[in-house]
């Protein structure tokens, strides 16, 4: 969802440049010895943050990267990580487009990708820049490590269904899934301001957890 | 979906055993031939029988199977096969458990199978009965033909999440899957009448397409 523009956030992000980075090449290879932790779980397309920063709580010994492309979006994510949610420090942003995952990341380094309500780019000829589409199930398949996984949470049907597809057509397979993840407690896992709203409403939440079948050697 | 018994149904079917099978050991292989069709879809679980008679009514030249182990809603499904739907020859029934499936269809020989709203089996020691389960599954991939899949429709959400991964973990994979499927018009398929209570209801109903991924050489 974008949001207004917000004339603060640039220069905010600028200010914390050493939390919210643009453009990392430098820790390529390096993050989980940065954020001194065994797994890596990224999010990309955070939004405002309310789930990378409640789950960055939840699991302090996690390091966690938000990816996050729209700058005002970004800059509220990057306000309540540093102003509210205070009690992790092995988390980081990206402030930037996730078509740069492979100069920021190094092969088998990300643990978890989670997609979280990502936008469904519902015109068919937008399809290639849904966030699972195979351009992006490719780089992942070279960043998840050997029992690596992503795990997409969305309300969209059309989105939910073509991914399904996407993935098993693009060397995953799903090792999960759920037509109404919330009609079970999940305490394990962050509720968003987003996903609430539907929830209220009484409309089913779609997850799923998808793995590459197979390993590339490389 | 148990139905009360039928006095009726035992004489009416041992009437009709020429229509509605009991151990047609004699018709593997021969299926096609008999029902001169070039392709074979088979129900499994056809209940009363709204689903089998429609579909045949409306594909005449395709032919039908329907297969069910309750003597009562098959004796209905028959009695409307010869009573009410009569345009369509190509078609029969089998009363009996699926469990036998190999005994009456010879490998490759079915097309399409046709999983309708099947018996959820909710409790855990039951879900081996599952028509998605795998021991059915590896009938199914061993009956059905080079291009052939299985198309199951349900409304209950732990049989189809659970048998998505059924699939996944059985050399199958899905090539449309729909988590709503009565939200788009598709006058292709019949719609039942415990279909449609749950479409009043406003409940989605589940589908999916699953395919071998590996058709056995033998």
């Amino acid at each position: 969802m974008r949001m207004r523009k917000k004339k603060w956030a640039e220069p905010y992000l600028e200010e914390h440049s050493s939390f919210a980075f643009r453009d990392p090449i430098e820790m390529k290879g390096k993050w989980k010895e940065v954020l001194s932790c065994e797994k890596l779980h990224v999010e990309i397309g955070c939004g405002k943050g309310d789930y990378f920063n409640t789950m960055a709580e939840m699991y302090p010994e996690t390091g966690w990267v938000a990816i996050e492309k729209d700058v005002s979006a970004a800059a509220v994510a990057c306000k309540k990580s540093l102003e509210e949610y205070v009690n992790n420090n092995r988390k980081r942003m990206i402030v930037n487009d996730a078509s740069n995952l492979l100069e920021w990341f190094e092969k088998r380094e990300i643990d978890v990708i989670h997609l979280n309500f990502s936008d469904p780019w519902p015109k068919k000829y937008t399809h290639k820049r849904r966030l699972s589409s195979k351009k992006f199930l490719e780089m992942y398949q070279v960043l998840l490590s050997v029992n690596g996984y992503i795990r997409m949470k969305t309300d969209n049907k059309d989105l939910f269904e073509s991914s399904i597809i996407y993935f098993l057509e693009n060397g995953f397979t799903l090792t999960e899934l759920s037509v109404d993840y919330r009609r079970q407690k999940h305490d394990e896992d962050a509720i968003t301001e987003y996903e609430r709203r539907f929830m209220e409403l009484g409309q089913p939440i779609y997850l799923l957890i998808a793995k590459p079948v197979i390993i590339n050697k490389e």
